[in-house]
């Protein structure tokens, strides 16, 4: 079976990727520096996967260390998790974010083409959209970035079709993530986010569990049916068997694709504050605050032709997700810290 | 007087704005690994200036490198040059391109940030006009790209526009350059490519002094007065005052800026043959061969821009740039070679 390169493979969808992986009977690789998730994600791997992860603590944009996990690994697919995250830092610290996510990309390319390795697939977000013309969205829809974050998106799959048009040899899957949500049903890996939670879902959770005192919803009079922003959360778990799904195809046919990665519904941020009370049992109190400069209304995707290229579809709805994040928080109320 | 950095300092615009930095008073420190250029430039450059150049030897990728030269040297402003700079080759290696043209930029903004240093002049080109909608073309023209090298020129703009609105304490301009032609009037440097030139001047002047049989006019079907493609030629003179005239910008008031450098005048391929044939008293063979893929039927630069914001307009015309060229190549067939 083949043996799979996962970067940042400690992160919150990488994990459950990794998961998902050798649930179907690939081999996996991790690598990840630590530099945004924790060593504890590991031991919950060996865990739930009954055998030690095979790991390499290793920064991706290091040439000489990525060369060494090549060495010591035949890898036949890479998917290249490892890039910072973060919207407001990448506006604050652009340098470091094209320098980690692009230089992190162009070295785990440049090192898998040494080794004759040229099927990779690329972490790509839904922000490479921007501001939509129109919903649902396709794939073949005007990209734009706002950020330096989305601009490394962008790049980055720039950079995959200049290479593919280049050297047909590789093959390259860049997955436009929408909003992941959720955590894996045994409570025991999920979203662990370091310091105020950029993403909706943390910060529900960190206030019900008591973390924090309320929920900060930004604007309630966007163009929506309740005026909270819109967005299409897809469960993590689906996400990860999205991945499996596109290393299949990579592996087993030519050509190269970009495939959204969403449910192809939308939910406002105050129906999700509404289900995962319900989910719960927890009340979730909240604030209308400013809208923060950026975000768009609403967005969900049009996920048809991840269906007919990859046979894959999202199967959870809201309140698994909901269920599945709070089972998480629950358990593990600050995150993988002992 | 300030000191001024100079990355790819030995290549074709750079050394001779290095000799125009010192006729204007500033110091130079140049950096160039000639991975495109040769040392030779640097033994010119001692003999028309009149005192050794300050010279070290390094990659703009090497962080260790660049940081030991803004430890052995005060930098006021740095003016980065270098880059790989071949279309065609951009689109067979695109890695190498991204990897080399981001990584040079990235690293050496990151190095002058550590030492306090945030004055930079880029390289930029017309070539993120792509095909252009009208002309002349003013700096606000929709950008884009065609190829890798085209992609790092946009990207490297839009990462020294983040650069200013996360910290104000960077300015810098971005030169879009149109297409440089000539050289020193002493015709002891110049335009010195490797193997087949890309550009038509080279290509033009190595016809005329026998290196090559003819030239080969890509399309005489544009929609053009002669059906050849037309561009907006300036003398590398012009170009390296222009380069003094952004420094001392940057170096005397605030702010940031991106101005075209050209002439506002464009020249057809048969326009420029006719030219150098009468400035050289040889005579140009040509053939016609089928259009290349990417290539624009006309591009000129709206100037007003720099006139109005940097004082600055190129002084020399067509017959200049031929005679300067012809001088360089006949005085130096083989170009810096011994």
């Amino acid at each position: 079976m083949a043996t799979i390169l996962l970067t940042g493979a400690t992160g919150y969808i990488a994990s459950h990727t990794w998961l998902a992986l050798q649930a179907a009977g690939f081999e996996v690789v991790g690598v990840d520096d630590f530099s945004n998730s924790s060593p504890v994600v590991l031991e919950r791997l060996h865990e739930l996967g009954g055998r030690p992860p095979v790991f390499e603590r290793a920064d991706v944009c290091d040439a000489a260390a990525m060369e060494g996990v090549f060495q010591r690994h035949r890898i036949d697919a890479t998917v290249h998790f490892a890039a910072f995250k973060a919207v407001g830092e990448s506006t604050a610290k652009p340098l470091e974010y094209y320098a980690n996510n692009l230089g992190g990309l162009l070295n785990v390319c440049r090192t898998m083409r040494r080794h004759g390795c040229t099927r990779f697939v690329f972490s790509s977000s839904a922000t490479v959209y921007g501001d939509p013309e129109s919903l649902p969205i396709r794939e073949d829809a005007r990209l734009t970035a706002t950020n330096p974050y989305g601009q490394t998106k962008l790049v980055g799959e720039q950079i995959l079709r200049d290479l593919g048009a280049a050297d047909p040899a590789w093959q390259t899957a860049c997955l436009r993530y929408f909003n992941p949500v959720g955590a894996h049903e045994s409570g025991r890996i999920g979203e662990d986010p370091r310091g105020t939670p950029n993403n909706l879902m943390p910060y529900v959770t960190q206030v019900a569990v008591g973390r924090r005192e309320f929920l900060q919803v930004f604007g309630d009079d966007y163009p929506t049916p309740d005026g909270t922003g819109v967005r299409d959360y897809i469960h993590v778990c689906d996400l990860a068997d999205g991945h499996v799904a596109a290393l299949r195809r990579l592996l087993d046919a030519p050509g190269s694709f970009t495939v959204n990665l969403g449910t192809g519904r939308g939910h406002s941020v105050l129906e999700v504050v509404t289900a995962f009370a319900r989910a719960s049992g927890r009340p979730v109190p909240y604030r209308i605050v400013p809208r923060r400069p950026g975000d768009v209304a609403a967005c969900w995707a049009d996920p048809s032709q991840a269906q007919s290229l990859l046979g894959w579809q999202a199967r959870h709805g809201l309140e698994r997700m909901c269920t599945d994040s709070w089972r998480w928080q629950q358990n593990n109320p600050r995150g993988f810290e002992a």
